[in-house]
């Protein structure tokens, strides 16, 4: 069927020799991780146009905003800019002492030395070191056995604890098997353990180990269950702390990070928005926010997500994708009629009931809790829209509170010049559609005045002042209120027939003072109902250029 | 910590009375799930700008192209557009005898009734019944108790089967409890029973009750985990197929797909690139090219995913987000020096010693196995590159290489040069680079003729003829060899000192033929190495230029 080439691929993961996927009965992981933010460097290093001093910089300075207590700031010694960083945290005294900075090194002499001078006054360091211990780097890359790539893992674990204790440096570590899942996973096991030996860490001064998906090869219970065989095999288990690092290239570094901290992680390396190499780094904004849906504080603060947004794309040069979960610009965007019908009822259903949680239906969280706006953000208009969710942008928007029947009539209306018009309305556009289509409509009957006096027996009585088609009239009119003499003058003097007059009014509260809007819907002889409507500082007026607009509709 | 009001949020999703994870112990799904795409619906009603009639019809085909078998054409009676587009199908005879159209439907007479003359002609159609069984939507939207939402299921059941009994068809019925992860996973087995109990599945045409993660709610197990209650409570199982409908709110659209497959669905709704409601669907390109990369064959083709990419960009205004696994820009890509290496040296590996299967690191997937170029694609350099890759290009697309030092020399220049323009640098740049920096370079010295002739005794002897600065000048030359006469003219004639003379070279194999490209690298008396490069028709000039142009880089 397919005329790619499938033959050409086979698993280069590795189960663990004892596969436990107990972790699986939990349902999430009930509390944050560490977080530590890799943007200033993986994140970096990914972009087509890495990140300047000053954008560093301004990046640094909202992710400490954001709240991360652990960032890793790049790799000092590879660069003059990386290095320049650095100092630069340091020389304007922009790490708090609650932040720690961390650092990549190769485990080289010269280049430990070179990060040791980069990290001159910094109260709080991770020193991070890493070798790759895959299957395919060890054969294809570095010609080498398992045991001379321990070797390459051990005497850079003892060459950075000689080299720090030498500097009088009590900085923590950090050990990654780089591509972690391609290695046989008792091997890597066998690897950290070996640099655990050297580093022998303690509850004061924890070492870090740090699995990352380097490429994604496995579905993500399959990582878990690596994990899981990690978290149970490592030495000093309660002196280390377990942290991964997951790539997304099946597109599942959420589900690698999520079900990675039940199998026993107890830290994320990740980026915001899941920037990093190729198809990206798990994605921090996402699980931090997966965590807030469900009531666990993530200890990140995303309340200002458009302010987050706009910095992050400005300094990296990538965009956050239209349907990026939380972010994303379409995210809570609701086109379609029973979509927007549900949100609708479900916000008003709120409003009343005033429900301990949020359970409105289609938005898994409410958008003013990250800075979006229900109004633009959420229903929007096409061709795809339905009444409800037309009804729902006048009402919260502008004020209109338009009757049930007269909300379908306006839906379908605004849904066929939608479709006509091939594109997406705003609810400016909505709103000046409504007005066209319905108020104070003065064509072919245009109002003048109305007189209406109050008879003794509780009528009204007097005189309507109109053009008709440009001539002037005035007409004789009588009923049991003003709305209902006027009406009765129409329909007698002017020989217009309708029935079914619906009526209903409101003042209008949003965006103008004491004016008062009217609705109005009346059944004509050949049974097609029509609406009119009417604005007017007067309630009484606003009802009868409401009745004069629908009966102009009926002409 | 968080601002946010994590407070405010709680789960909303059930666990099923049962719990079964059994289906963690399976690695993947093993084989290709029935797909269907719904972009022409649910993806398509998210679009800011839905798709026309003919936009319709070329991702119609194009989907058929792909070779889906089952194909959601939209709701026929929603709209006149939709309806048309069906029609057009049938009446351009565009679907194939082993395609199924799919349409959605709202359980009433004369909807159904529509759909049925939208579906006049069709040989197989499933039609597509749902209606929303969540509390939120039972509370909130319907305010309908349990008993009543399961008869609107029921009735829409009854009416779809007598309506298509009553029209001679035998259409097969689909039926969704919308909402299906915040309803209660036994109400919802219970609902989807009372469904099948009308409608009497069998082996001959089997009903598909589809399951949608209309929002994603939980973590991705937990979801599998309600797949497993459902397919293992589901009457009239062997005549179901179960389907799944996941979205990705929670930034797991994927994970819930495959683990859902595990859990014990037998089919997949979903869209290209994962385009739908708010956060998209189920992204079927990466669900299927993951299993593609686990030597499983998707039964689709993605072989040419530039075009697919093209169009889908085109016709749906939306734009694949450049890390998008697979099919994302950068995906592919390598900026860092240490990754470049690795790649290189594995598809150097691969090109000598042949292996059955792909391992190259950093790259999930052979880049050509889904149309996209090495060149360009992958290896990409800018100021976080280095030698490894700025080498691979030069070799692979302009048939330069370089030898070892030479190659860490032109890394650095490049990558300094990338810094100081603060830009990526296309292979055309590097290449120009190349030649501003080490080619034909002619001043202060610059090579008129040379004439050698070869001695009793296997000596050259003979003249230098070039310009200094501009003016002519005679060398008298002698040496073991052409380059060695020439070399001992400089060095004795112009009082020119270096030393640890290495040179390279090799016949141009791309893009021009019969000419030759040599390399010279020297030390200074300053222990600098400089390098320079020659090209010519001719081997020797070559080499000789390649000195000069050395010679010249040293004054």
């Amino acid at each position: 069927m397919s005329k790619m080439n499938v033959e050409k691929y086979t698993k280069n993961y590795f189960m663990p020799p004892q596969i436990d996927m107990s972790w699986a009965f939990k349902e999430h992981p009930g509390k944050a991780p560490v977080w530590c933010s890799v943007d200033l460097r993986d994140g970096n290093q990914a972009l087509v146009i890495p990140m300047s001093l000053d954008e560093k910089i301004e990046f640094y300075k909202m992710l400490l905003k954001i709240g991360f207590k652990e960032i890793e700031v790049g790799f000092p010694a590879a660069s003059e800019t990386e290095y320049e960083f650095l100092r630069t945290l340091v020389e304007k005294d922009l790490i708090p002492d609650d932040v720690t900075v961390q650092v990549l090194t190769q485990a080289r002499e010269h280049i430990i030395k070179r990060t040791f001078e980069a990290l001159d006054g910094v109260k709080n360091a991770v020193v991070h070191v890493y070798n790759s211990t895959s299957v395919a780097q060890r054969e294809q890359v570095f010609k080498k056995s398992r045991e001379n790539i321990k070797k390459i893992a051990v005497n850079g674990a003892v060459m950075l604890k000689e080299l720090t204790e030498a500097a009088g440096q009590s900085y923590r570590f950090e050990y990654s098997p780089e591509s972690f899942t391609g290695t046989e996973v008792d091997y890597a096991c066998e690897v950290c353990n070996a640099v655990l030996d050297i580093w022998q860490p303690t509850a004061d001064k924890k070492s870090i180990i740090n699995l990352p998906s380097t490429v994604q090869m496995s579905m993500p219970h399959i990582y878990a269950a690596q994990i899981a065989y990690m978290s149970q095999n490592l030495k000093y288990r309660d002196n280390v702390v377990l942290s991964l690092h997951p790539h997304n290239d099946r597109g599942t570094g959420v589900a690698d990070s999520e079900m990675g901290l039940l199998a026993g992680a107890d830290r994320i390396e990740g980026t915001l928005f899941g920037n990093g190499e190729r198809t990206g780094n798990a994605d921090i904004v996402t699980i931090a926010m997966n965590m807030a849906a469900l009531g666990i504080d993530p200890q990140l603060d995303f309340s200002n997500m458009p302010e987050i947004i706009n910095l992050y794309e400005s300094v990296t040069r990538m965009h956050v994708y239209d349907r990026q979960p939380y972010s994303g610009s379409l995210v809570f965007a609701a086109f379609s009629g029973s979509h927007q019908d549900a949100i609708a009822k479900g916000m008003k259903w709120r409003e009343k009931e005033k429900p301990a949680h949020w359970t409105v239906p289609y938005l898994l969280i409410d958008p003013k809790d990250i800075g979006r706006e229900y109004d633009g953000d959420v229903i929007r208009i096409n061709s795809q829209s339905g009444k409800g969710g037309v009804a729902y942008i006048m009402e919260q928007k502008y004020g209109l509170d338009m009757p049930k029947k007269m909300r379908e009539d306006f839906g379908y209306c605004v849904k066929d010049i939608s479709d006509r018009k091939h594109k997406e309305l705003l609810p400016d556009e909505i709103y000046k559609i409504f007005h066209d289509f319905y108020v104070n409509i003065e064509a072919p009957l245009s109002l003048i005045d109305f007189k209406l006096n109050k008879t003794a027996d509780g009528m009204r009585n007097g005189t309507v002042h109109l053009y008709i088609n440009g001539n002037e009239k005035r007409l004789s009119a009588q009923g049991n209120g003003r709305l209902d003499a006027v009406s009765n003058a129409l329909q007698k003097e002017l020989k217009i027939n309708y029935s079914n007059l619906i009526y209903s009014e409101h003042a209008m509260e949003i965006g103008s003072s004491s004016r008062a809007m009217a609705y109005i819907g009346i059944t004509g002889e050949n049974g097609k109902n029509v609406w009119g409507a009417g604005m007017d500082t007067d309630i009484i007026t606003a009802s009868v250029k409401a009745l004069i607009s629908a009966v102009n509709k009926l002409l």
